[in-house]
C-alpha cells in the first residue's frame, strides 16, 4: 500500500508480511474502532458474511486479497494440485455472500491468473496472484479518484456539502464515490462543510459518513433527514452529493431511501445535485428508473431499529422501501471515473462508455 | 362528557363523580395505555409536568378540570376565604409549565369566573367553575370539530393521506387538528389510507400519531421521513395535512422541523398541502416566517435518542432545530375553526378573524 491514507485507518488492505487481510469493523462503528487482522479463511469468510467489511467494491478487494492469502499458504508440486486447492479456497470464499457481484467478480479474476498461467511455477503463481489482488485494490482506488477529480471540478474550497447515506470510502478501498471530492478536496488542504442526512432506518449516514468524515477532520454536522430542506433553506448548501446503486440508461439514479426526496429540495432551492458511481453501475439496458425493482425490507427496521422498545403501535403498517431514484430531470450531472455526463443523459451516458471502450482499447 | 368517543379512551376527561381528572399517559405511549384517575392536585401537578397530557389544547383542558377539582375539596365559609383558596390552587398548577400559554389561559378563565361572582355562595361558585371547565373542553371539541367539517369537505372518502408529526386528538380534547377531517370522516364511516411520517427525532408522529389513528381503526402506515417522497410517487397521497405551531401573517407556517420539506415534495408531486390550526395559532403581528425564531434542540435528541449507545460518532456536530416552516407559496390552504383561507394569505387571513370578530359579536 504505497498509498498514504487518509484516515488513521483502512477500510480494507493487506499485509503480506503477516499474511493478514486488514480491515476496519464497520459492524462496531461508530463505536468502536476495531481492526482486525485475519489470516485464517474461515473469519475473512465471516467478515465478509457478517458485513464486518462491506459496500460493493471494498468486498470485491477483500475477496481478491483473501483468496492470494489462501492461495500463499497451498502446499503443492504441481500446477494441478495447486489449482485444486485454489479453486476450493474461491469456492469458499465465493459462498460468503452469494449475490454479491463483486465478490465472485473479483473471486474470477483471481482465478483466471491462474488459469491462464499453466506454464508457471507455484511460486510464480503465487507472485501473479499478489499482484492481481493489489491490482484489484489499485483500480479501485482509480476509480475513485477519477471521480474525486471530476467531482472537485464542480465544487469549490468552503463549499457547503450535504450527502445522503454512506457511499464513501467504507464502502471502497479509498475515498469513495460521493464522498471522493471531498476527501480528495481535503488531502489538497481544502476545507467542506458537510451536512450528513442520518439515513433512516439504518443511519448509514450518521453512523459511517459522520464517521469517515469527522475522522478525515472535515467539518461534520448530522441532521436528522427532515431537517435537509431547513438547512438548504440556511443556504448553507452549495452542492448535494450522492452515490448510487444502480443508474438507468436515461439517467434516472436508483439510491437509499431518501435520495428523490433530497433531489427535489435541491431543485427546489437551486442547488446542483450530483450522482456519483463508477460505470458499472450504470446499467445501459434499463430505460428508466420505473423499470427497477426497489427492494422492500423488513418493518422492524423502522419500528424498533436497535431498541427493544417499539417505537410505533403493534398492528400499524410500516413501508419500508430500501431504495429510491432521483428523476434524471432532477440530477445535475452524474459523474463517473469517466467524466463527467450531463443531460441529456441518454446520450451523455453512450458518451461515457464510449470513453471508457476507447481507454480499454489502449 | 355527553360526547362519545372515537377511540375506546379519551386525552383528558373529568370524572365529576369520582372527583378525578382521567388522562391517557401519553408518555407511555405507544408500548402501554395506561388510563390515569387523578385526585390529589400534586398528581394533576406532575401529569402536566411530566408531559403525560400534552399540546396546547389539551394541557388548557386538562387546567379548568384541575383547578375546578381543587375548587370542589374547598372548605370555605365566605367568599373571601374561598377564593383565597381558589387563588392558591390556580397558581399552584399555574407553575407546572409556566410558559406552556394555554396553561394560563385556562386558569385566568376560571378564576375571572371566580372574580365576576362575589354575590354568589360557595355551592354556586362551584357549580359555575364546573360549567365553566366543561365549556373549556366544549369549545376546544367545537374548534377542532369545524377545523375537521373544513378539512373534509377537502378530501374523499378512500383518500390517501400524509401527515408529519402529531396535530391530533391526543393534542386535544377531540379530533385534532390535522387529524380531525380523518376522525371525523371516521365517524360517518369513510375509510382513509394514512401515511404517518414518524417525524425525527422524537418519533411523534410513530408513537403518537400512529397510535390514535390506529386506535380510531383507521388504515395507518408508518414511514420514515425520507420515504414521503417515493409513497408521494407511488401515486398513494391525494393530500398532505399538517398542524401548525404559529402561522405569520402571510400564510407562512411554522410547524414541526421536516414539514417545509414535506411542503416541497407535495407540490413537486401535484398534492395539496393543508396547513390546519385554530385562529389562536394565527400570529397576525409576525409578517412572515423569516421573523419566527426557530427553536434549537439537545444534540442528544438526534444522537442518542433513547438508546444508550450513540447513533453517530463522538466530536461530529448535530443540528437540531424543532420547527421549521411552509412558504406560503406551498401552502394549498390553511383551515382554521373559522373557515379555509387560500392564496393570498395576507387577504385572507384577515377575512378569517373578521369572520371570527363577527361570530363573537353575536
Amino acid at each position: 500500500m504505497s498509498e498514504k491514507n487518509i484516515m488513521s485507518y483502512e477500510t480494507v488492505s493487506l499485509d503480506d508480511e503477516k499474511s493478514a487481510l486488514v480491515i476496519l469493523n464497520q459492524t462496531k462503528l461508530p463505536y468502536e474502532v476495531e481492526i482486525m487482522n485475519l489470516t485464517e479463511q474461515k473469519d475473512i469468510w465471516n467478515a465478509i458474511y457478517l458485513l464486518q467489511v462491506r459496500g460493493a467494491p471494498a468486498i470485491g478487494v477483500a475477496a481478491g486479497f483473501g483468496v492470494y492469502l489462501a492461495a500463499k499458504q497451498i502446499q503443492a508440486d504441481t500446477y494441478e494440485d495447486f489449482y485444486k486447492q485454489f479453486k476450493a479456497a474461491k469456492e469458499y470464499l465465493d459462498s460468503a455472500r452469494p449475490t454479491a457481484v463483486n465478490l465472485s467478480w473479483a473471486l474470477n479474476r483471481m482465478e483466471q491468473v491462474v488459469l491462464v498461467n499453466g506454464d508457471k511455477s507455484v511460486a510464480q503463481l503465487k507472485e501473479l496472484l499478489h499482484k492481481e489482488c493489489v491490482a484489484i485494490k489499485d483500480e479501485d482506488v482509480w476509480m475513485c479518484r477519477q471521480i474525486g477529480e471530476y467531482g472537485l471540478s464542480l465544487i469549490k474550497d468552503g463549499y457547503g456539502i450535504l450527502t445522503h447515506c454512506n457511499a464513501g470510502q467504507l464502502a471502497t478501498s479509498k475515498y469513495g464515490t460521493a464522498l471522493a471530492p471531498i476527501h480528495l478536496g481535503r488531502e489538497r488542504g481544502m476545507n467542506f462543510k458537510v451536512f450528513t442526512d442520518e439515513t433512516r432506518p439504518l443511519l448509514q449516514g450518521a453512523r459511517l459518513s459522520a464517521f469517515e468524515l469527522h475522522a478525515d477532520g472535515v467539518d461534520t454536522t448530522v441532521i436528522c433527514d427532515n431537517m435537509a430542506s431547513q438547512v438548504m433553506k440556511n443556504g448553507w448548501v452549495q452542492a448535494v452529493f450522492v452515490g448510487c446503486d444502480r443508474v438507468a440508461a436515461n439517467g434516472d439514479a436508483c439510491n437509499k431511501i431518501g435520495t428523490s426526496g433530497v433531489a427535489i429540495l435541491a431543485k427546489y432551492y437551486g442547488i446542483p445535485f450530483y450522482v456519483c458511481g463508477p460505470t458499472s453501475t450504470i446499467d445501459m439496458s434499463i430505460a428508466r428508473g420505473e423499470d427497477i425493482t426497489i427492494e422492500q425490507r423488513p418493518a422492524e427496521e423502522v419500528t424498533e431499529m436497535w431498541y427493544k422498545k417499539r417505537m410505533a403501535p403493534e398492528g400499524v403498517g410500516v413501508y419500508n422501501p430500501a431504495f429510491d431514484f432521483a428523476d434524471n430531470e432532477l440530477i445535475t450531472a452524474i459523474i463517473t471515473e469517466y467524466g463527467i455526463a450531463r443531460p441529456p443523459y441518454t446520450e451523455s451516458l453512450k458518451e461515457i462508455f464510449r470513453k471508457k471502450l476507447e481507454d480499454q482499447k489502449k
